[in-house]
C-alpha cells in the first residue's frame, strides 16, 4: 500500500471505527432502533412535487382544477402488450398520504418549503376523482391507465408515488402474464422474493399472481392479500443433517408425504431413490434446482415411474423465465418455479410510465388541453377516453384514445356494440372504492387479466418480439359519432 | 364480440361491479384503510424458511450452530466489480424481525407452521453473531460480504429479508459508482423513485449516494437518512401555467434566482432567453430533460454566454446512464441527473447473491464445513476469512478467501502488512453495532466507497466489458502461514 492508502487500512483494521468522515459531527448513536418503514407514504415523493406546490400555491395557479393522465409512450422492445398492476395498491396507499408532525418537521427544519405550503400539507386529504383501466387489464402505447383529476395542488402531489407503485408492479405483471403464457396450462409459482427490495418483493408476489401465477413463497404477500403460500425446503436443508435421507426424512415427518423434497444437493439419481424410500410413492414432488432440467425431468420421471411414484409431480426452479419455460414445454415438469426473472420484469425491469398534466382550468376557470413539445416526448393534449374495439370474432382489433370537447370526452359512454369502454371510476370526491383494493382486488384483477388476455389476437402471445398486438388509434369525438 | 366475450364487456360496462370470481364469498368491505406498510418485518420472508424451522425444531437440528455466508457466484457479465450497500438496513431491519399478534395469528389461521414452531417465533430475537464487508466496499465473486452466525433456527429465518436487502441495494450502488466513474467529478443526482416500487425508491437512494451520488429528489430518503435532496419543478408546472414566462416568474419569486429552470417544454431557445429574462444572469441553472443532449447543452451554453449568464450551470436528465454520461465528457454540463437507469441497476437490477450454510455442528457439536454439489451451482465449504492484497504501487490485487480449521479461521488476523482484513463486527451476540446504520452509516459508506474504489487497479473504471478488476484466490490458512 501506498502510505496514503495504508491509512485506510490501518483505520479499518484497527478495530473498525466509523470513519472520519470530516462533514459533520459525529452524530448520536440512536437510542431506539430506527423504524424499517414508516406508516406515512407522503414523503415517497420527489422533492420537486413540493416546489412546485410552494410556488403555485404563492401565485393562485395551485388551484386550478387539472386533469393529469399516466401511460407509456411505448412497451418495452419486442413487447406485445402489457399487463396493468398496482392500482389498488395505489388506493390502499392514499388514505396514507398525509402529513403528520414527523414529515412536517422535516421538511420545515430542512427548508424544503415555505409556512405556507407546510399549512396546506398539514390539512392535504386528496379530494379528487380517480379513473382507471381496470387491474389486470392490458394496455398499449398511450393507453391512459390512471387519470387523476383535481386540484393541481392535490394532484400533483400524488405523482411520484403513483408512477412507483404502477410502473414497478405493471412491469413484473407483465412479465409474469408471458411466463403463464408460456407455461400453458401449468401452475407457475412466484419465488424471488430475495431477488427484489424487501417491500417490492410483497408488491411483486402480488402482481405476479395478477399476471396468472398460483401462489407465491412470500408470507407478507399472502397475509396482506390472501395469496396461496408455498415452500418447503431449501438445500441448507439438507446440510444441516447429518445424512441426505435424514433431511428428507424430518421433513416428511414434520410436513407428510405430500410434500416437496429437493433432490439436487447431491446427486440427483440418489436423491430421488431416496426420496421415494423415505416418504413412499405418495411422495407430493420432487424439486430440481440446477442443472440441465429438460433432460433431467425426463430421467427423473422415468425413475419415478420406475419407482412407482407415479403420482408423485416434478417442480423445476433454476433460473427460468419465459423462455426457458417455453422451452421446457415438451419435458415432463408438472411445476414452474419463477424467481429472478418475474420480480426484475424479465429485462424490462420499469414500465416507464409518465403522469402528464393533459388539462387545466384557465383563469376563468375553463379546462383547457395541455402538452409539451419537448423532442421526442412531445404528447397529445386534453383528457381522453378510452375503448377497446372488437372484431366480428370477438378478438380485440384496436385500442381507441377519444380526444374532444373536455365535457363531452369526460361523458362519453360508446354506443357501438363493438366497443367496450376502459375507464372505471377508482376514487369519488377522495372516496376510495373498496371494491377494487384488498384480496378481494387482487382476486378480481387476476380473473379479469385472464378474461381480457383471451381476447387479443392469436400473435399477441408470441415470446418473439413483435409489435403491439393492437394499434392504438387516436380518434376525436366528433369522428365517433358520425 | 363472440357472445362468450360480450358478457365480459356487459359486466365491466355495467357500472363496472367486482366480478364473480366463483372461488370465495365477496369479501365485507374494509372498514378502516389497509395499511401501505406493517411494522414487523418478519414476514418478508419465503415460507420455507418457516417450513424447515418447524421441521429442525421437531428433530433437534433446529439448535445446531451454523455459519452462513453470502456471496455471489459471478459478477454480472462484463462488470469489474460490485458495490456492497444494504448492510447498514439489514441491521435497521434486525430489531423489528418479530413475531406479534398479527404475523403469528396468519401464520396458524393458515395452518403454515404448528403450534411448537409458532411457540419458537413469538420469542424470537436474534441473538447471535453478524460480521461482514463495511458498506460501500467492493465485493468480487465469492467475497464472503455478510456472515450469519447462530443456531440454524436464527439464522435461517433471517435470510430472504438480508438477500431482499443486500441483492437490490448492492445492485443499485454498483450500477452508480459506474456512473459516478464515468461522470469524473461532475455531480450525479438520484432522480429514479418513479421508475422504483415506492419503498424500494427509498434503498435506491440511499445506495446510489454510497455509490457517490450527491443527493437525490427522494424525500423519505432524505428524512431518513440526512441526505441532500434536490428538485425544483417539472414540465407540468410550465404548463400550469398561461405562459412560460409566467410559471418561471413564478418559480423565481418563489425559489429565488438561484433555481434550476426547466427549459425545454416548448423550445429550448426561447426558454433559455426567457429564463435569464426573468431571472437575471444569477440563474443557478437550467435544466434539459429531451433530444440531443449534447449537441443541446453546446448550443445552451453559448447562448447562456452570450447572454451573460456565464455562472448558470446546465443539467440534464433524460434516460442517462453510464455510457451516455461518458459520451457526454466534453459537453458543457454541470450536473447529470440520473433516474431508471440507477434504480433498476443499469441492465443488473439484482445482484444474485446467495445465502449459504457453509458450516454447522455434529451431533457432537464440532463445526463442520458443508457444501452442496449440485450441477454449476457447488460451493466451497466452510467459514471464509477475507483479506484484500496490495501490490507495492498501494492498488489492490487480490481478494483472498481464507480457509481452514474454523476456530482458526475464525480468529485469523492478516500478519502481512500487504493484506487488509475485510470482515467487521456487525452485531454481536444480537446487539447491533449502531456505527453502521442511519446517516452516520451512509455518510461512512459512501467515503468508504471512495477510498476502496481509488486502490482498484485502473482497469477496474473502465466501462468496457471485462474480466474482474482482482483475481479472487482461495487459500488454505496452512498456506498463509508458511
Amino acid at each position: 500500500m501506498t502510505d496514503e492508502l495504508r491509512g485506510i487500512g490501518a483505520s479499518l483494521t484497527d478495530s473498525w471505527p466509523a470513519f472520519d468522515n470530516g462533514v459533520e459531527e459525529p452524530q448520536p448513536l440512536p437510542a431506539a432502533p430506527l423504524p424499517a418503514v414508516r406508516p406515512s407514504v407522503a414523503l415517497l415523493t420527489d422533492r420537486y412535487e413540493l416546489t412546485m406546490l410552494q410556488a403555485a400555491l404563492a401565485d393562485g395557479t395551485a388551484h386550478r382544477h387539472c386533469v393529469f393522465e399516466v401511460f407509456t409512450r411505448r412497451l418495452p422492445p419486442g413487447r406485445r402488450y402489457g399487463v396493468l398492476a398496482g392500482t389498488g395498491r395505489v388506493l390502499e396507499a392514499l388514505p396514507h398520504f398525509v402529513f403528520e408532525d414527523a414529515e412536517l418537521a422535516y421538511l420545515e427544519e430542512n427548508g424544503i418549503v415555505d409556512r405556507r405550503t407546510l399549512d396546506y400539507l398539514a390539512n392535504y386529504r386528496f379530494s379528487g376523482t380517480i379513473q382507471g383501466y381496470v387491474e389486470g387489464e392490458v394496455f398499449f402505447p398511450g393507453s391512459p391507465v390512471l387519470q387523476v383529476e383535481g386540484t393541481f395542488a392535490e394532484a400533483v402531489l400524488l405523482e411520484t408515488l403513483i408512477l412507483s407503485i404502477l410502473n414497478y408492479d405493471s412491469a413484473v405483471a407483465s412479465a409474469a402474464s408471458r411466463m403463464t403464457s408460456a407455461a400453458g396450462g401449468r401452475p407457475v409459482l412466484e419465488m424471488g422474493s430475495r431477488r427484489a427490495s424487501e417491500q417490492a418483493a410483497v408488491a411483486a408476489a402480488r402482481a405476479a399472481v395478477i399476471g396468472g401465477f398460483a401462489g407465491t413463497s412470500n408470507l407478507e404477500a399472502g397475509m396482506r392479500y390472501g395469496l396461496d403460500t408455498i415452500g418447503t425446503a431449501a438445500h441448507s436443508f439438507t446440510l444441516l443433517h447429518d445424512t441426505e435421507r435424514d433431511a428428507f426424512a424430518s421433513q416428511v415427518a414434520s410436513l407428510g408425504p405430500g410434500t416437496t423434497l429437493l433432490v439436487d444437493t447431491y446427486d440427483v439419481r440418489h436423491g430421488v431413490a431416496t426420496a421415494v424410500e423415505v416418504a413412499g410413492t405418495g411422495l407430493g414432488a420432487v424439486r430440481l434446482d440446477s442443472g440441465d432440467l429438460g433432460g433431467l425431468a425426463q430421467e427423473v420421471r422415468k425413475q419415478l415411474d420406475e419407482l412407482g411414484a407415479r403420482d408423485t409431480k416434478i417442480v423445476v426452479t433454476s433460473d427460468l423465465d419465459e423462455y426457458a419455460i417455453a422451452s421446457l414445454a415438451a419435458a415432463p415438469v408438472d411445476v414452474y418455479g419463477v424467481g429472478t426473472s418475474v420480480v426484475t420484469g424479465s429485462g424490462a425491469p420499469t414500465c416507464g410510465m409518465v403522469y402528464k398534466l393533459v388539462a387545466r382550468a384557465d383563469s376563468s376557470g375553463v379546462l383547457q388541453p395541455v402538452a409539451k413539445a419537448s423532442a421526442n416526448k412531445a404528447s397529445v393534449g386534453g383528457r381522453k377516453a378510452a375503448a377497446r374495439r372488437y372484431g366480428r370474432d370477438g378478438h380485440a382489433v384496436e385500442e381507441i384514445m377519444v380526444t374532444g370537447p373536455d365535457t363531452a370526452v369526460a361523458e362519453w359512454t360508446p354506443q357501438s356494440d363493438d366497443l367496450r369502454p376502459l375507464l372505471a371510476p377508482m376514487v369519488v370526491d377522495g372516496a376510495v372504492d373498496s371494491r377494487w383494493v384488498g384480496p378481494y382486488g387482487v382476486a378480481n384483477a387476476a380473473i379479469n387479466h385472464g378474461m381480457v388476455r383471451a381476447e387479443l389476437p392469436r400473435g399477441a402471445r408470441r415470446l418473439s418480439d413483435g409489435d403491439p398486438a393492437i394499434p392504438t388509434v387516436d380518434l376525436r369525438l366528433d369522428d365517433l359519432l358520425d
